[in-house]
């Protein structure tokens, strides 16, 4: 199994900080928060949702962003899945994603392997299909096979590439036992990071899927993150772009800021009943997981209709960034900093790292930090192709990456980052160039 | 698939009333306690473990407990399992519990199947063994078999009874093959109104299974309740208990009451391993469940020491209630107001009510309350074997229960129930029983 590579290669949390004297964290996932704080934050939102926003959100934000949000006239705590609080959140991201019915999770492993087994047994065959960076095929034990019985057919032929219109209608074509149940798509995707398909290609291929059968569920851990893209490259919205699947997963503690949880929605009923079965299977129906719920209903109240701000400043420190470092190059002539892609579609995307190795790269933040308080990354990983890098992992436990000379890592402009002016993350990636080629002051 | 019976028949909790007016339940689980006051209730406790206890435990309480209470240097939540807290509450309960190693779940579902696959696997077979009563038999959606591959051989004849040790023996006897990978007993039987096997019997059964090679797990879901029962009968402790067990799973939101969650605890460090792993396949792997894994310590911490008390508080009840009602008899003769077992082993029971219908039954409950402002129980549910109870659900959707004239009701001693005074009890069952029999003023 290849190791998980952690859903921000930034610092998740520090939850025992004061937050005094640290460094500028151009990486960091949220501000430091300790657990107490967490667990109050959640009570004070659970006692008063409105109140708590007009104060986090400002009156003003709050008042514009009211059709958005999700706002309970009770919150109690379900029982078994039973509650008034729960049944309205997961009525209002099902109907503000564009769907009828939703389903809570604890976690997206068991949103979607319900979706997807369900889809399996309407079919009566095991067969899924996804690209090899999909999140099933390497980070989750291998759960689709070993604990589903699902077997899985691999969409595309280049691990760094999403599969082609052409390569997945040809799936579709397959005769009709070895044609997949379901295709799932990863929108945006998180490994190439968080390269998607124009809004046009997402039609063709639903269009395909409809043709011949099969359903098409989105893994939309992102999908908060990625609509912007949507509205500005095609004028779409979440609803036109969940109208395209028969099943959507989301997830509340990534971009959202929710303590934990997911869920998946459609507007198939059978499918949410289907999927309630097997989340009951999995042990997903917890006595309550009504913390869960609220926090996550908090984190998303706080952060829906700020992605598009997100991505915005994303663009404009990539595209600054791109330009201050260019002219800083390793000794085989590659660029030192690198974007995959090589414009933002989002507020997260990987930042690549050529012609150094792990530890020339680590000095030199080192360096950076020391001088001037702006820390540039905390975890890298080795660039490699997925499959390439899971050989490396499976034969020489990561022993691999120390020789590598290409190393990304992950990040997002997070509500933290964000207030972060574009020009200290210019001047720290010219630094740290500067470190790396030997020009440091 | 049989419906759930609910963890306690009384109201699990009411989130939503004041509290003001409302009747004595004899049957309640916890205290009306609003959502947002159970999450504030976790914040205070997080921010300071040991402040919290002392105030609502009193300082003497506290000191005395101290011995057996989780008391850690660090509150922080965990990320995706792993959080000194956590890891702190997982070797307190494992030390606690007599074991080396703990691992905390989400739910005992995902707890328990980790932990018979793992034993399934290593004995290269699907065979596992309960007993009908068991909670993988009617309350988990069948996962055993439909997730998990497993197959199961059902233990003893009876499914009103304690499978035998001599029953348990003769499948230990089995050819090799065909002999389970696991045994799992629960200690005590729920379902059995807490009926549990003497130490005496469970030492035999433990030899047994190791000389067969069969791995024993406990459904210790009661673990907490019933010890008190062992101490008193044969002095032996929790170590003692689990030293027989090659694994024992608990539960922390039953008598315990904490927000959700299990506990897989075991001497076997590769059986931890292999659990997380199917942890992580069955979704159970979550990105914190720092709420739970703390608020959990919280209801073990206040509740641990307390069950010996509300043990004793058990028997003077039912042996009150049993004394004072022996002479209402139902129109065949038969006693109105039964226990199972006769006698208490712990602070949870059934009461089974002979002869009446449950329309009759819940009549004469809502006069007792007018009249008294007690009540009695709140849900209640037809008595019959487990299997003939199944049968009528899946033939008549319940419907059967309306001409039964047996039903029982489940409760137990807990912090809210324990300060009802026993002659109140009496009176509400006499009262009970004047109005089934037309002898009420």
């Amino acid at each position: 199994m290849a190791k998980e590579i952690p859903t921000a290669s930034c610092e998740v949390m520090d939850t025992t900080s004061d937050g005094k004297g640290e460094p500028t964290n151009l990486c960091v996932f949220s501000a430091p928060i300790k657990a107490h704080e967490r667990i109050k934050r959640t009570a004070e939102y659970a006692e008063d949702p409105a109140g708590y926003l007009q104060k986090a959100l400002g009156k003003e934000t709050f008042e514009s962003r009211r059709p958005m949000l999700s706002l309970p006239k009770t919150v109690d705590m379900d029982a078994y899945g039973t509650g008034e609080h729960r049944q309205h959140f997961e009525q209002h991201i099902a109907s503000f994603l564009g769907k009828q019915h939703g389903l809570f999770f604890v976690t997206g492993i068991q949103a979607q392997l319900a979706a997807l087994k369900t889809y399996a047994d309407r079919a009566e065959k095991p067969y899924v299909a996804w690209h090899t960076s999909c999140h099933l095929e390497w980070a989750e034990a291998r759960s689709f096979e070993t604990l589903y019985g699902l077997e899985r057919l691999l969409l595309g032929s280049d691990p760094e590439t999403l599969p082609t219109v052409d390569e997945i209608t040809t799936v579709l074509g397959h005769s009709n036992y070895s044609r997949p149940a379901a295709i799932l798509l990863e929108i945006p995707n998180r490994v190439l990071g968080c390269q998607t398909y124009t809004f046009g290609e997402l039609e063709k291929i639903s269009s395909a899927c409809r043709e011949a059968g099969v359903a098409l569920h989105m893994d939309g851990a992102r999908l908060w993150e990625i609509e912007p893209y949507y509205q500005a490259t095609a004028g779409k919205s979440f609803a036109d772009l969940t109208a395209l699947f028969d099943s959507v997963y989301v997830s509340f503690y990534k971009g959202v800021g929710g303590a934990t949880g997911a869920m998946l929605v459609t507007d198939d009923e059978s499918l949410i009943d289907e999927a309630k079965l097997w989340q009951h299977r999995a042990g997903g129906r917890a006595f309550t997981l009504g913390y869960e719920v609220i926090d996550d209903e908090r984190g998303f109240n706080e952060n829906i209709g700020t992605f598009s701000r997100k991505r915005d400043k994303m663009i404009e420190v990539v595209d600054a960034v791109t330009a201050a470092t260019a002219g800083y190059k390793s000794t085989d002539g590659s660029k030192i900093v690198n974007f995959e892609p090589d414009r933002p579609t989002c507020c997260q995307i990987l930042t690549v790292f050529d012609g150094f190795t792990e530890e020339q790269l680590i000095d030199a933040r080192d360096r950076v930090e020391a001088k001037t308080n702006v820390r540039i990354f905390d975890r890298l990983r080795p660039k490699e192709t997925v499959d390439a890098d899971e050989d490396i992992q499976a034969d020489t436990n990561l022993s691999g990456s120390v020789n590598s000379k290409r190393h990304f890592k992950e990040w997002m402009i997070m509500s933290v980052t964000e207030k972060i002016e574009t020009r200290v993350f210019v001047d720290a990636y010219v630094d740290l160039c500067k470190e790396l080629v030997g020009e440091a002051s």
